[in-house]
């Protein structure tokens, strides 16, 4: 099988090439022949893969680009690219063209290789595709996207186009809403979203972590490890269930920010979980209002897709997969 | 009030321009000064009108064109310029041109004027966003969008990206979905919508009509003058309640075929209604399967948006406003 990656260093993109090279090749029933992997800057080829790997740094938009990408017809194509709610929201112009206007090339690129080219296209939308207000029992499947973000108008609107270029059978999409990714491995980064990492991992860490928001907040959470797995998923899964409503609301967990801390001192103890200050910030306060607190993915679940149960695992899946499974003294 | 007016030369359209020469001038509590018609072909100027008219004929997704289009800072912009929902399905790069890239060159040329232009920008949309399966009691104003058509995700992505313009202070949106058009004037169409208003319009005039679904075919109605009500509605209203959600599915009248018969019987007669022939076509019965059949338009109802509610009412604007309030011979 031959597969493409794009936004193949970031670190989900990173996490699920590991996998797929742990898995010994194999997605699903298929083994990878080549994998290339594409990003803005050049990806990291993985150690020990048992499959050729070709890493390219460049512009997906740029004229050309995606028809040299697809030149080797890759069955699968995993579209992780694209900037994050924060830029696209400071940077109206740049949101529109790496967000949609790259999708859009890309999707163009397939529909017209012609020759019965038809490729798997994992699509990775997000749950910022919804705005408040939510109906009070959680998100459903057939809830409208009402995006609050360009970031989240840009993802709906590629949800759109998967779908139509896969009725028309130019590809065969399926569209991953993902959750809130927590707990994010690396440095504290100043997304809004950024604290419901940090205030798990800088304490296990032996740092200080700075909570802005009140411990009521409710958010929508699943590990690295369950988007890595979504990925896997949607690559193999028939698509033929899903009729014409390619995009699915991931599974993850509804927990509150106070429900996270718990979780932690129960994993960690109270030194750890006391390395968390409370600093509110009204501006981070004001935007995190607007997101998605619980959904009810039903359909994802019933075409097989899982997540986390507990914010425990959550917390454990971080120190299994980043601190080498125990915490720092 | 300057205004302009793209997709001029469309039924909806004339009717609209008619409308405001026949009110003075005036949309709301504002008089026209100049209007600008734009479409493919050059729009006809309405006879007495009371304000300037300029009529231009040209391709709204060609650079410059929307630039110049809003040179001369219209207040309000009515968008009703598309092609329809059977062309863009036969050719899939021009209904992507014309009805998503042209909408966009329009936005983008808004928001590149500067100088705090942010007109009242009504953008007419379409139940066509709406696809099987869908609820039993009706389309709820929070159901998602799953267009069934390239049409219908163009429309729905115009919503989107009104949505996100609108967002950013760009401009003052307001998206208007339309219900199908019946009774529309004029020959019979071709389009697979056609016969809703073909079983009214030739009978009434003395020609047989083909009937080509079964007579249980619900759908989701109202008539030009309840389309024509909704611009002039959407021009003027407070858009501040509308908060974030811009798009609104327009009032209708949810009848089967069966009672569009009874009702024409009731207006004009047993000898007209056996004018309608019944000839089962599989392919319309089949699109026509996948269309909305009754929507629950209960945010545009609170918001002052008005439609028939009986067909009865849907044929007597058409024997007023087509054939002079006299069904011919």
């Amino acid at each position: 099988m031959n597969v493409l990656v794009l936004g193949a260093a970031g670190m989900v993109g990173r996490k699920f090439i590991e996998q797929v090279v742990k898995d010994d090749g194999r997605i699903g029933d298929g083994a990878v022949t080549h994998m290339t992997l594409f990003d803005v800057v050049e990806p990291k080829a993985p150690a020990g893969s048992p499959f050729q790997v070709t890493a390219l740094a460049g512009d997906l938009g740029e004229p050309g680009i995606a028809q040299t990408l697809i030149a080797d017809r890759p069955e699968l194509i995993v579209h992780l690219a694209a900037i994050v709610s924060g830029e696209a929201e400071a940077d109206f112009e740049k949101g529109y063209r790496v967000n949609l206007d790259s999708t859009r090339e890309l999707f163009e690129a397939i529909r017209q290789a012609g020759g019965g080219y038809k490729p798997r296209l994992v699509f990775t939308s997000s749950i910022a595709v919804f705005g408040q207000p939510f109906p009070k029992d959680g998100i459903t499947d057939d809830y409208n996207l009402t995006p609050l973000t360009s970031y989240g108008t840009q993802k709906a609107i590629g949800e759109l186009l998967l779908a139509d270029y896969s009725r028309r059978g130019f590809l065969d999409g399926v569209g991953i809403r993902l959750p809130t990714i927590c707990v994010r491995p690396g440095k504290p980064n100043a997304a809004a979203s950024g604290f419901f990492s940090g205030i798990i991992r800088e304490p296990l860490n032996g740092q200080e972590a700075i909570l802005p928001v009140s411990e009521s907040v409710r958010h929508w959470h699943a590990s690295p490890r369950a988007a890595v797995g979504f990925l896997l998923h949607a690559a193999t899964m028939d698509t033929a269930p899903l009729g014409q409503r390619r995009s699915l609301t991931m599974p993850g967990l509804s927990v509150t920010v106070g429900e996270q801390i718990e979780a932690l001192r129960r994993v960690a103890g109270d030194k750890v979980a006391a390395r968390i200050v409370h600093r509110p910030d009204p501006v981070i306060q004001a935007i995190v209002g607007g997101w998605a607190e619980k959904c009810r993915p039903e359909r994802a679940e019933t075409f097989g897709f899982k997540a986390e149960k507990t914010f425990e695992e959550i917390i454990r899946v971080y120190i299994d997969d980043e601190l080498g499974g125990r915490i720092p003294g």
